[in-house]
């Protein structure tokens, strides 16, 4: 079995394992386009260019890392199978990963996740185990399930191989871009943050990595500020892909080293940024996928006269939330 | 002064245009992302190519048509300016690309189209007249201020430097799928596809082109069944962009010789592509940039075991129209 990785001084990925990664998901992942917006330029005086993973398979990032990690592991530990607890795009990710790589997928997924969520994980072709999250201790089942099977267990962001997945977003971004001045990334636990700052200083040296959080889940800026890791309780906000309580043992250290500052958005400037993004770019983009790009157009960090990358991390939302947020604002 | 050409056999635009069209649209025209669906593609038991127009500048392949035609006048035509009537993709395309080129533009719309139109419009530095529908002739106050000005009128389709821009879209999409079994494009007046023909038969020798209209709206179907062009009254539909009333001159002998067939789809199947889109990827498409896609998921012409090119042509819909939409389907 192998179990989650929790030194207390982990080996750190490197950019090296990024390039790995992305040799890997060469013609797997999709090479998601990078759109620009004159409009959104004009608003905020800078040079936006947008990685779109929204447009990712399942709609989201993680997918790259959950096929990094499935296809990291050695081919005998690999039949065992791999196991995650997720009920977001992490556990779809595994899911869509497990299936292409013909590894079999088990995913813990609380009792009262959406019916749509645990059936589209299921069509994936994924086992789904159903807990009740008020009474079963998820991490307890997680390890006693792996412990039973074999399997190897996943964890959504504190993982090298997940990390360095996600960095590819960022490294496509800029080998099409060329360098830029700012990198904008959302935040919950902090994988997809961490790998594109690995990549971002190795091929835009002079960079400046900016993390968003949503205002009432600002754990990481914290924990930024304070030099240690805080956790809060569960933060109420519609990004629900930032809905972490912690930065992880791995990712606080690669933050602390590469990410410049963490900044805050409201849930208001991330539906006026959904807004933006269906209106004037086409775009269904989730709560969470807004963090980035709602930042750059409420100047909550300094971007005039910046090339500034801005990664849409998803676009998994339902249309009747979409449309009830929307119509709220 | 240009008038609109309107000869009893005029001069066909042919695929040297489109590709001249093509060098003039470099760097200037998006060149749109093609997506893939394994979704749509389960759907359907085809392999679908959507080129991407609703990612176009201002929201829709009529960019394409509206640059080339300002762009191919010669330079002493051009100072004198452009008009276009339109309430529509057209005119926000002729304004962009007036704009773009240093070239006046002046729209005629109607008084009461919506005012947000009217102010995108004007936001891309055109001047607007406005005009009462009920009391005034459209076509006799567009020639009447093009006189005057010495302006050259550009047509929403019927004019072969239009018609040779739109076919760009389906010349980078076939330049980037290979050969294609089937192209399937949205029918209004017929500029896009006669354009698109042109490029298809020519980059994909044995390619089938098929039309795809609102069923409300099918003069196009009637009109190459009785080989000549049918008019019917403005049909209703919630494809807006397809609510043309006939052919045009040269639109209608080029669909006779390049396209195979013509078929429909209804208001109900558009709104179920339009959910697709948004749901499955990410896409904010208008119910006219949902037409070819729906004729392929509602199988109105064999796809199955085919590679097919699917032209979404755009994606300016306001969300409220499109939330209501979504919510009544």
């Amino acid at each position: 079995m192998t179990t989650m990785p929790q030194p207390a001084t982990p080996d750190l990925p490197a950019f090296a394992d990024v390039e790995r990664a992305a040799a890997r998901l060469k013609g797997i992942a999709i090479r998601t386009p990078v759109m620009t917006s004159r409009t959104a330029d004009a608003m905020t005086g800078a040079s936006l260019f947008f990685k779109c993973e929204n447009l990712q398979r399942m709609g989201a990032f993680k997918f790259r890392g959950a096929y990094n990690a499935i296809a990291s592991l050695p081919e005998a530990t690999r039949q065992r199978g791999v196991i995650a607890f997720s009920s977001g795009n992490h556990a779809q990710g595994m899911a869509l990963a497990g299936q292409l790589l013909g590894v079999p997928v088990t995913i813990l997924m609380p009792k009262d996740a959406p019916v749509a969520k645990i059936e589209a994980t299921r069509g994936y072709g994924a086992e789904v185990i159903l807990f009740d999250r008020y009474s079963q201790d998820r991490e307890a089942l997680g390890r006693q399930v792996a412990a039973e099977r074999g399997a190897s267990l996943i964890p959504p962001f504190d993982h090298p191989d997940v990390i360095a997945g996600q960095g590819t977003a960022a490294l496509e971004l800029i080998e099409e871009t060329g360098p830029l001045d700012l990198l904008l990334v959302c935040l919950g636990g902090g994988g997809l943050i961490s790998g594109c700052a690995l990549a971002a200083h190795a091929l835009s040296p002079g960079v400046k990595v900016i993390g968003v959080e949503p205002e009432a889940g600002n754990d990481g800026q914290q924990s930024l500020r304070a030099g240690r890791i805080i956790k809060i309780e569960v933060p109420k906000t519609i990004a629900d892909g930032a809905q972490t309580p912690a930065l992880g043992q791995i990712t606080f250290p690669l933050i602390q080293r590469d990410v410049a500052d963490i900044v805050t958005v409201s849930d208001a400037e991330l539906v006026a940024a959904m807004r933006f993004f269906a209106e004037r770019m086409k775009l269904v983009v989730e709560p969470t996928g807004c963090l980035a790009a709602a930042a750059a157009f409420a100047a909550k960090t300094p971007v005039k006269g910046l090339r500034v990358g801005v990664i849409i991390s998803g676009g998994n939302t339902d249309l009747a939330s979409f449309c009830r947020l929307l119509a709220a604002a």
